[in-house]
């Protein structure tokens, strides 16, 4: 019951019938199960920061309404605010764009010891780009390499990457979607081309399918998350994180003991 | 049972004593109350947020051991990290040292709809830089004004900003410090310098003395928050963010009618 990264070399499946597991346990279970595993990653989140030896990048990628704000306030809520930083990227500003694409991205990479978030990412440059017809097809292509590099090049430098495709169904996204229009404390959010996406559904399912075909490696693997109830999400996410910061078996770095003892001889006089 | 700001005008007194509160209620109230007002926090930055017309700049003094991580552990944990900022100002850098000492402050305040948290800030300037002799007194003695100008200008810009002297006794900070030396989560932090502050205590109670007394406004106000009991520190804190969240009377943009409607209508289909 841990999701498995996706294998390049097996069929992906983004159809709507995915964006549900049968493969979970009660809702009660995933309930205590969830509230465990955010309890360890306050701990391992704390010897991440004290072990200082690695940074960890979390991608989170999905169509509109598709969890990536729910995922960073009831999951990573659970994480100390000193030691994870939220990086939510939009249209590239005008500087932005007179650069390579992942310019901006390289700037706002975790340091060690740190969660790093990323809501959206360089992957929209191979996805809304894309499907929008932003960049002509021998540009995006070539970007896939580009970022297996990239992402590479960080992992040698103890970056961990893990990276979460929510996958929404087209009836839950329409769901979400209306609740989100009815809702005062919501709607604002709403912009005239919001809906312009779900009219390019299969555009981008495409553009999914190639993305974790060609960019989920063994050293920064994609996850499929199946979506359509955030309790599933959450337990699939915070499993996921849990195991990635175990085998990372952080551990707080040994003190001086001159330095404690001394400290102890000033302190009790 | 409102901490009020520290007033100018008035004697201002950081003995031991002041340390602890004798107006607060009963630890079961005072548990009950900081639960509530977390509850409201989140609300109200979630509202921050959504507004977008004001920013919150929070700002945490204390000496060691004083509370400054618990304080952003248990009470800006409160927050969506997407809306929270935590920047821990160190030595500054040769390049921050080429500059002006509010460069690097000015670079990292919060934009509007977030809340940014520094854990030390550019009141160091006029604290350890005093100290330590770091710079002599004419330069630190024309920097209180320099603050206030530089406050001001954030605040006619939608900067809420809101400074919390953590204060603790000598004896509860060794007793924390001791405590530091034996936990092994925690001893790895100590440094060989981290005493030297220890020992220059009236040094520093100077300076942040006139520090409280040159820099509390009317605009920017310091809160001299008794903190050798965490409990009561944070049950102090959380109500004057609350209190000045909900002067802002917040409130989340009216969303465009013809937006929601044409929404509605493509959903619907």
């Amino acid at each position: 019951m841990q999701l498995e990264p996706v294998d390049p070399e097996l069929p992906i499946s983004i159809r709507d019938e995915d964006a549900v597991s049968d493969d979970v346990p009660n809702a009660r279970k995933i309930k205590n199960k969830t509230a465990k595993r955010l309890a360890k990653l306050t701990t391992l989140q704390a010897k991440l920061y004290g072990d200082g030896r690695y940074a960890v990048l979390v991608v989170l990628q999905g169509r509109d309404a598709s969890g990536k704000d729910g995922t960073i306030r009831t999951v990573f809520g659970a994480c100390n605010p000193q030691g994870c930083d939220v990086t939510s990227f939009k249209v590239p500003t005008p500087l932005e764009r007179r650069h390579d694409f992942l310019w901006r991205v390289h700037n706002v990479v975790p340091p060690r010891g740190m969660i790093g978030i990323f809501n959206r990412s360089h992957y929209e440059d191979v996805l809304a780009a894309r499907v929008h017809g932003i960049v002509g097809k021998p540009i995006w292509m070539s970007r896939y390499d580009q970022i297996n590099d990239f992402e590479r090049m960080l992992i040698q430098n103890n970056v961990i990457v893990l990276k979460f495709f929510l996958h929404v169904s087209r009836a839950e996204q329409r769901r979400r979607l209306l609740k989100r229009v009815e809702e005062e404390d919501k709607n604002w959010k709403f912009r005239e081309g919001d809906l312009d996406d779900r009219r390019l559904w299969d555009d981008y399912t495409d553009a999914y399918h190639d993305m974790l075909r060609r960019t989920s490696t063994k050293e920064a693997p994609w996850y499929l998350v199946p979506s359509d109830d955030n309790k599933v999400r959450n337990y699939f996410i915070t499993g996921i994180m849990v195991r990635a910061l175990r085998k990372l078996k952080l551990r707080y770095p040994n003190a001086d003991p001159n330095v404690l003892l001394r400290a102890e001889q000033i302190l009790t006089v």
